[in-house]
């Protein structure tokens, strides 16, 4: 049987994962609670729930760059879900269009190698 | 400044999304601590913390269905990493690729709506 809805853990949240629903590319990680999956799943804009501001959050609500969801996906254990969206702008605060702009060498692992491989 | 290294939680984890470098398919969620992090960065073998079983995992150790880690980003506060993968083999305990297999309606929510879309 697989999980048909989120299965919240002990802090009432799963994790979100988000993928850009035209070129794949993998956007970001939050988490929902309840509130969030149920506003994202009626207003099919993607809503999260704020860990550090402890509130609801539609991604987009200050900057605009609503992301609108295309399809939710639930993995086999219920604790992480996949939107796959279509954004209206950058994902990450910084401007950047993914939050994982940043690689690390996989082979040396030291700092000095790490890269900006994003704009 | 940009995260160079994970920033494990309270719990000493990280979120691990794991992505098929060859097809950009989100293929499962899984958690990291810093012994999972450098073993992962050291074998090139996604390994990660198993929470239930609370000891390293990794993956494809009884399956054979290894990870072989392409390339590795870091999120823009460092507490989510991307895995992007050559998998030797299905992500999904089920024997599935992904873990991701079950859609859910965006547009109705209810049980029913759910569909098996992968294989």
């Amino acid at each position: 049987m697989e999980a048909r809805e989120p299965r919240y853990g002990p802090d009432g949240l799963v994790t979100a994962v988000v993928q850009d629903a035209a070129t794949a590319e993998v956007l970001m990680v939050a988490h929902m609670n309840r509130d969030a999956w149920e506003a994202t799943m009626r207003t099919r804009h993607a809503t999260f729930f704020s860990r550090s501001r402890q509130r609801l959050w539609e991604k987009g609500e200050t900057s605009g760059n609503t992301m609108h969801v295309r399809t939710v996906r639930i993995d086999c254990d219920g604790d992480a879900v996949l939107l796959q969206v279509d954004p209206d702008g950058p994902a990450c605060h910084t401007g950047e269009r993914t939050c994982f702009f940043t690689e690390v060498d996989v082979a040396t692992e030291d700092a000095g190698a790490n890269t900006k491989v994003d704009s």
